[in-house]
């Protein structure tokens, strides 16, 4: 009874704390990191449409979902994915395991330490380095790894963890929508078991609900007989592009009512989501903004990009669909969680 | 403010009820279709030993995670499994649109409605059945499909809807835990796009908790230019035997705190679960209440079986690592959760 009697405690004190204050739940400013205008106006029209009851276009709230890319969207992803420094990180350790990888490529050239070399690295020569650092261990083993390393890596230009480097107002719209009874989702390119690892800790987003792209696990036994699960170097699941919507049907296997990306890798999971019945949010991140963060597209005449491509075709397709373009540099009031 | 009001009177009610009439919550009885024993006692200490967080076999709310299977555990499995008989069901409607089928096997002995001789169909036949009925369609048009059926297929032993064949000390189970904050999850041999469209009406388990055999979806366009995604005859994810904690891994990402299965197909799940820290809970039920149900193994000389099969070897490892067996004939006061 104890801690009944506490959570009611607490509730109290909050709905206190309205009542004195005479603001309302719906008054309050979820999103202060947003500039007002057109783009905060239509996620507040979005949430309170679909949780008003009265409304025609109400979402029962298991049906709730919000899907949210990661890199570009939530966090930074220039110059350079996140977990692919990850991986080149981890190329001395494995080498130190298998020493006759020292002087194989593309390995040799990742212990160098030529940055320029490094740059010009083949798709097939990073597809190596993935295998070799996120597979062949058990999960629990890899999962100890990206909690060290993302404890201790720093990105280079803000000299912060790239956990500090995720975009403050993202972080107010899942709370937002968290709170209005969506589930959030983030639905990513980048690894899933990767991603899982810190979600909760720096999204409030559990592993359960992180949904990339995913390798296959084999079941065995260890010497002692334990039961354990080994990453093996084959993918399940690519989930991009078209494997957006294929991994969202796998692993939430209902459409969301809301999806957030910022390159072409989310195209079809923002078709897919628009597509729906009813009202349902659209949005893309425009990286617009050199000098807080980075610029690049090429749509709308920015610097073209391989890392989170936002093609024209894209930008055209957005707008004619209705779905809302998040202009970084004029909607968003400071960019990083942590300043 | 006025939903929020709501559930507070509501929550006073329950309160002012449990005050007055002197039960605590720890007292209330939430498995009364369990005949009292080791085996009921062992589900409660487990569950209160976990949620007490003075015990350090605490677990934290958001790990609780409890893992069923299906067939044979939640519901009825004999004498055959109930997506296979939607899915020779599903046949004529199929031929309909393929009449070309109509004198090709096994589509010509499932017309037939020879059951001895469907009965003698191969795993062959029966995949070509599976990929038939399963695929080819949209993930909605599937969904309608399963839906309708589910609404008026019945058993022929009991003359009712198989949704109605769930047992209900298992339902108590499901409810008792996530009473207790467990977030509780179907892993099923089953098709996964199949238990999704009942689980949430059928057990209160949300379609993205259900974890199951799945085949791959191709996102496309239809000819009017909308998204949509096609079920495709490829298998992503074999969720039997070692298949479950690899489905668990890939779905969930976290090994589970308490497994129940009743088969071979099982046996993975318990392990991995059971191997994790601190105290664990995997059970595995004997159908041995012929009267009642069925009665099947080979263990125990109990009568074999291809549906379900429990060996001997799996009831000794049962026993040997102090898993829970649990005798539906001794256990279980009422079977079925409608009677």
């Amino acid at each position: 009874m104890k801690r009944i009697a506490r959570s009611f405690g607490f509730a109290f004190v909050i709905v206190g704390r309205l009542l004195a204050s005479n603001v309302t739940l719906a008054q309050f400013d979820w999103l202060p990191s947003w500039n007002d205008g057109p783009v905060k106006q239509a996620i507040i029209k979005f949430v309170q449409t679909t949780t008003d009851s009265k409304n025609a276009q109400f979402v029962p709230p298991e049906q709730r979902i919000a899907t949210f890319d990661q890199d570009g969207t939530l966090w930074v992803e220039h110059p350079i994915y996140t977990q692919v420094v990850f991986c080149l990180d981890r190329v001395p350790a494995v080498v130190k395991q298998k020493p006759e990888l020292a002087n194989v490529e593309p390995f040799k050239t990742v212990l160098s330490g030529d940055r320029e070399a490094m740059s010009k690295l083949s798709t097939e020569d990073l597809l190596k380095i993935v295998a070799a650092t996120l597979t062949g261990m058990t999960v629990e083993q890899f999962q100890n790894e990206v909690r060290t390393w993302v404890a201790t890596a720093k990105d280079p230009r803000w000299k912060r963890p790239y956990t500090e480097l995720t975009y403050l107002p993202m972080q107010e719209l899942l709370k937002y929508l968290r709170a209005n009874g969506y589930k959030t989702y983030i639905v990513t390119g980048g690894g899933q078991d990767f991603v899982r690892v810190y979600s909760q800790q720096v999204y409030g987003i559990p592993p359960e609900q992180v949904v990339g792209s995913a390798g296959a696990t084999k079941f065995g036994y260890d010497k002692s007989g334990k039961p354990i699960l080994i990453k093996e170097p084959k993918l399940l699941l690519n989930d991009d592009h078209a494997g957006k919507p294929e991994g969202i049907h796998l692993m939430i296997g209902r459409r969301p009512y809301a999806a957030v990306g910022n390159s072409t890798g989310d195209q079809q999971m923002l078709e897919y989501t628009h597509a729906g019945d009813g009202l349902r949010l659209a949005m893309i991140v425009l990286h617009n903004d050199a000098e807080r963060e980075y610029a690049y597209g090429p749509a709308q005449g920015l610097p073209n990009t391989k890392v989170g491509t936002f093609t024209q075709s894209l930008y055209d397709e957005a707008k004619k669909n209705g779905w809302i373009v998040i202009s970084m540099k004029d909607d968003w009031k400071q960019i990083f969680s942590k300043q």
